[in-house]
C-alpha cells in the first residue's frame, strides 16, 4: 500500500500520516487491509522530525503544481491520495489568483495525474464547511444537511465546491475512486495561527493556555460547527475505507461536528484553566472576520457520516482537555482537573 | 454598446444577434438603453450571410481558447458578453478532455479576460438543464426548483455547474456582472443534428416535416422540459437587462420550460402534419441516450424566471407551428391548419 498525502507536513497531514503509520495497514473501499509500505508527504515545508525518521516516510518538497507537472507525484503504484493541501480562506479572499492556483489548479492536476496512472487510486478530497454560506440578505438554511445546496460566499468555498464537482466527475468516469469529505472547523489546532478566517477558533484556546493574549473577534453568541483533530482524522480515514455502497453518492459528505458557540468555548476554557485563561481573551470585533464567519453555518447535520459510523465530539471541554494532554509543552497555565 | 457573443455563428448565437440587432439598443442591468454599435461573433464557423452583411457585425474566427489567449476577445470596451459557446453533451461524454477545454477552460479564460478589462462587463453564461441529474439508484427530486442541489450525471453537466460557480465568484468579487441562466432543451432547432444527446428532440419534428426519417430513441412516456428558440432568446436577453435586485442571488436561474413527453410531442407533430409525418419516426431505443436523458428532469419550476416576467411556451403544437412559419424552406410535408 502506497499512500500520498498532500499538505503532508501540515498539522492535519502529519497527524494523518502518524495515525496511518501507527496502524501499519489500511483497507481501501472495503478491500482486505494491506500493509503500508510508504507514505509520501508532499508539502512546501519538510515533515516534523518524528515522521522524517520513519523509514516508510518519503518527502517531496516544493510547489504542489510543480511537483505534479514534473510527475514527482502521484508516483506510479500510488493506492490512495489524501489531498489536504490548500491555501486557506483568508489568503484566497485576499489573493484570488493564488486561491485558484492552489486550490483549483492543483486539485485538477492531481486528479489528472491519478487518471494517468490508470490504476484508479482512491482519492480523498478535503473539502470544507466553507462551501456553505448564506446568500446576501437571506439567512442560512439551518440545519445544513449533506444535500443542502452550497452557495459559497468566499473564493475558498467556491474553489472547494468546484473541487467536489471535479472529484465526482473523475470518479463517475472511473478515473479515480473519489470521496469528498467536508471538514468542519478544526479546533483546537496546535502550533501557530494560520491565515484562515477561522484561525481564532483554535487561537482563543491555545494562546491563553500558553499564557498569551488571544483575539475573539466575533460575538460570544456566534454559532460554530467544530471538530477535534482526532475526530477529523477519523473521518478522513473512514472515507478511504468505506465501500462504494457504504459511501453512497459522489457528492460531498459533511463530517461530524459539535455545535457550540464562541461564548461556550470560552466557558469551557474557563472551566479547565480558570479566569487566568479567559482574562487573556480580547473580544474586540474584527468586521472582516465577523462578515466571513457569519456566512458559515453553526448547525450542520451529518446523516451520511453517522451512517458510516462516525461521531461528533461530545463536548468542547473534553476537546480542550485532549489538546492539553496531547500538547503538554504548549500549556503554561495550571489546569483544573 | 459593444456586445460579444461566443458561439455567435451557432443557431442560438445567430438568433440572439439578429434579435439584438433588430431592436437596435439594449439596456444592461436596469441602466438606460444604449444604441448597439457592434456585435462581435466569436465562433469557429463564419456567421450566416444575413449577419455577415450587417455593418455592425464583426467576426472572430478560430478556436475560442486561442482567441482569448491572443486577446482578440473580449475587446476593450465590451459592455456585455453572452457566453454560449460549448461542446455539447454527447461530445463531452465521449471526449472528457475536449469538454474540459471547451466548456471549463474557455469559460474561465473568458472571465479572466473580462476581469482584465477592468470595466466590469455584464457576463451572461448559458448554463443548462443538464446540471440536474438523478443520483444512481435514486429518483430525481421533482419538481426541480432554482435552489435544488444539482448533482450532474454527465461531464457536460458538471462543467456547466462549475461554470456557474465561477461566474458567481467572479461576480461576487465584482470582476464582472455575472448572470447564469440554465437553458432548457431547445426544440425545435432548425438545421442539422448536433452531438447533443438531446438532439433527437428537435430531429423528431424537423426531419419528418422535411419528409425524412427520424429517430425517437426513448420511450414515448419520457418527460422532457422544453423551450422554443424564441422563449430561450427572451430569457438570455432578460438576464442581461435585469437589475441586480431583480436578478437576486448569483446562483443559476432555471429558464422557463414547457413540461411535455416525447409521445405528446409526436402527437403534436401528427396534429400539424398528419400520420405522413409520424410514420417517419423510428422508436427503436438507444440505450446510451435513454441512460443520459433519464437523468434529466422533466418537471422544472422557474420561480425566479417568472419573477423576471418570463413565461414558458403554452403548448408544443404552437412551437411546431412557429418552426414551420420560421423555416418554410425546410418543410416538405403538407401542413394542416
Amino acid at each position: 500500500m502506497k499512500i500520498l498525502i498532500t499538505g503532508g507536513s501540515g498539522f492535519l497531514g502529519a497527524r494523518l500520516a502518524r495515525t496511518l503509520l501507527a496502524q501499519g495497514q489500511l483497507s481501501l473501499a472495503g478491500e482486505p487491509a494491506k500493509r503500508i509500505e510508504s507514505v509520501m508527504l508532499a508539502d512546501r515545508a519538510p515533515p516534523p522530525d518524528d515522521l522524517g525518521r520513519d523509514p516508510r516516510v518519503k518527502f517531496v518538497g516544493g510547489d504542489l503544481n510543480e511537483q505534479i507537472a514534473s510527475r514527482s507525484i502521484p508516483a506510479a503504484g500510488t493506492d490512495v491520495v489524501f489531498h489536504l493541501a490548500a491555501a486557506v480562506s483568508g489568503e484566497c479572499e485576499a489573493d484570488f489568483d493564488l486561491g485558484m492556483r492552489s486550490n483549483f489548479d492543483a486539485t485538477r492536476a492531481l486528479l489528472d495525474g491519478c487518471r494517468a496512472l490508470g490504476s484508479k487510486p482512491a482519492f480523498v478530497f478535503a473539502s470544507s464547511l466553507a462551501v456553505f454560506g448564506n446568500l446576501p440578505g437571506q439567512p442560512l438554511p439551518e440545519p445544513i444537511r449533506d444535500m443542502t445546496l452550497p452557495t459559497p460566499q468566499s473564493s475558498y468555498g467556491i474553489q472547494k465546491f468546484i473541487g467536489e464537482q471535479l472529484v465526482a466527475d473523475y470518479a463517475r468516469k472511473r478515473f479515480v475512486r473519489g470521496r469528498s469529505v467536508r471538514l468542519m472547523t478544526v479546533s483546537v489546532r496546535p502550533g501557530k495561527p494560520n491565515g484562515a478566517a477561522s484561525s481564532f477558533l483554535s487561537g482563543m484556546i491555545r494562546e491563553p493556555l500558553a499564557g498569551q493574549k488571544a483575539a475573539c473577534p466575533v460575538a460570544p453568541e456566534t454559532s460554530v460547527a467544530l471538530s477535534s483533530p482526532a475526530r477529523t482524522i477519523e473521518g478522513i480515514i473512514r472515507a478511504a475505507q468505506a465501500t462504494e455502497a457504504e459511501w453512497g453518492p459522489l457528492t460531498g459528505v459533511n463530517l461530524p461536528s459539535l455545535r457550540t458557540t464562541v461564548g461556550e468555548m470560552a466557558a469551557a476554557l474557563e472551566k479547565v484553566a480558570g479566569k487566568a485563561a479567559t482574562e487573556l481573551l480580547d473580544w474586540t470585533p474584527d468586521p472582516a472576520i465577523v462578515r466571513l464567519v457569519k456566512t458559515w453555518p453553526g448547525d450542520v447535520m451529518f446523516e451520511r457520516a453517522r451512517g458510516l459510523g462516525l461521531q461528533a465530539d461530545l463536548d468542547f471541554e473534553s476537546v480542550v482537555r485532549d489538546y492539553i494532554r496531547e500538547n503538554p509543552g504548549a500549556v503554561k497555565l495550571p489546569v483544573h482537573q
